[in-house]
């Protein structure tokens, strides 16, 4: 039964659903992950324990701070290569033995943990995408709003009879969400991938957007926020990008993800953003949409800058390229 | 002599130059400010010592917690009529007899303190502007980038090639930031008055853009900082707007508070942001245009998270409308 909401506000933090305070707060027996001294994540309760077992030729993957609610990797396991073999054949059997319920999802696609001063890349190393929320790392995904203009002049008139908006239907028999609305194409970057080639390839491959027109995919900036729900906690960046698509073209289901894609009035998506129907995160990424482009506004919406904030969560997760932590200041 | 960015990230963080952990820091001597246990700011080291030492009838208007470093309105100074006259007062005197600097900017316009939540406005009273900075009360504005299109398809070729922006040069003459590089408009929200209004007002009296431009200005966000300076600590929030405006169009100083309107090329605005000819706060609400229409993007700008981050600070200090602080969740 979805669920309904009775405000923007409410439907955003649907999503937007923890502050990052009470993730570390004492209260919590949150343990806090980190790799050579820098925080990388938060490990849900549920995967606690098996960490706190699984060892490694007799030695123990996993350093339990008790005091200060710190899990790290023993101080053996140091290289590179050593902890991506080493948690690639952990988690592997904890899938097979069906040790964390997540990994049932598994998806075959490696995301990496930033922070690491010392290499290029700034990686770690890499983990299987299904466990990401066990460990409650920083995700990065790519969200296209895709979108048909009705009239020329985008400043006359109701901005909301200007445009109309392409909305994917999940497939039933998709993992997570099914059934759900969803942008007209979405998906996390993998290791390695930068957000518009990534664009570029789920464009192709979710609703069949030739290269010439995705690759004039806008990007529009970022939304942030920490969902905290049954499978973990997910810290997750959403770069957002704007895509006009011609009237005449029609996006079609081509590997499977999709159920259908529909071509929706703005009246109809905000009627929709109520109904809980949407999936949660990219019920953000329409409102942060519906806000850039004047529809949702400080005269319309009483919660205006408390949705902004939501849509736009510091996050202390180190993310790629610059390796400033973003409440690092330049002091005068 | 104007300072030189060697990054974007750089420029922008000259802006948002604290971070809102340590305003509060035990280490800072800063004394936060609430009204009726509502934290509505922090005082600047400056304004201090008068407050400590001022009465009104040999009552002090303030009470000082030197433990936790909190200052209050004294118990004796309770309705909204008795603090708004009582506040009015001291700044007067305060301004004729110079104890605060930054009262020698006088602007004769009431800012409002939020966070009442027994008033529907939610307001507690208002003091007079210059005053704003030394209690660092959270501050509201409005933004305007005014833009020209130089090309019909927005998502044809190089974005930064199809839109001149309107840049305003600040009179040589006013108070604050004489001769620097502004928005087209821009101005601070009275009490009392609202985004929209307050931008059709501003372009009228600043740019002698009519109302029938004015009112198609489309609202696009909100950016947020804390700027800690010589003149104390702004909580900011700034309503951006993006108006389109004729090629034809030339806007005119009217109030004098502009020596002249530039219209420049992408490129050349990007020179003037590197340059540190810019306001500080204006720099942000440029690079924050850049960012929404697509022109600073992941793959061109290595910081591009990190400039989003502090272009979108979450603040404690209660905003208007949602008496929700932005941190309160809906926990399901």
């Amino acid at each position: 039964m979805p669920k309904k909401f009775n405000s923007l506000l409410e439907a955003v933090r649907n999503c937007d659903n923890i502050d990052q305070q009470s993730l570390f707060s004492s209260q919590t027996d949150q343990y806090s992950f980190y790799i050579d001294s820098v925080l990388v994540g938060v490990l849900s309760k549920h995967a606690v324990p098996a960490l706190q077992e699984y060892t490694v030729e007799n030695q123990k993957l996993f350093f339990f701070d008790e005091q200060e609610k710190k899990a790290s990797i023993g101080s053996w396991c140091l290289t590179r290569a050593q902890r991506q073999e080493c948690f690639a054949v952990m988690l592997e059997m904890f899938r097979v033995e069906q040790v964390w319920p997540c990994l049932k999802n598994w998806r075959t696609e490696q995301y990496p943990i930033y922070g690491n001063k010392n290499s290029s890349d700034g990686v770690f190393f890499t983990i299987e995408r299904a466990a990401a929320e066990a460990f409650g790392i920083r995700t990065f995904g790519v969200h296209v709003n895709g979108f048909v203009k009705l009239s020329c002049q985008s400043n006359e008139g109701s901005k909301a009879k200007t445009i109309k908006m392409w909305i994917a239907k999940r497939s039933l028999f998709k993992g997570t969400f099914p059934g759900m609305l969803d942008q007209v194409v979405a998906g996390g970057i993998s290791a390695g991938e930068g957000p518009l080639s990534s664009v570029i390839r789920e464009c192709e491959e979710e609703a069949g957007i030739p290269k010439q027109f995705s690759e004039r995919a806008v990007p529009a900036g970022a939304i942030q926020y920490i969902t905290h729900n049954a499978h973990g906690i997910q810290p997750e960046t959403q770069y957002v990008y704007d895509l006009e698509l011609p009237s005449s073209f029609q996006p079609k289901a081509v590997d499977g993800e999709v159920d259908c894609f529909m071509l929706l009035e703005i009246d109809k998506v905000l009627e929709k953003l109520f109904e809980g129907v949407f999936k949660p995160n990219c019920l953000c990424v329409i409102v942060d949409f519906l806000i850039r482009h004047g529809i949702i506004t400080p005269e319309n919406e009483p919660d205006y800058l408390y949705i902004i904030d939501s849509l736009h969560r510091t996050l202390v997760f180190p993310g790629p390229k610059s390796h400033l932590p973003s409440t690092s200041f330049n002091h005068k």
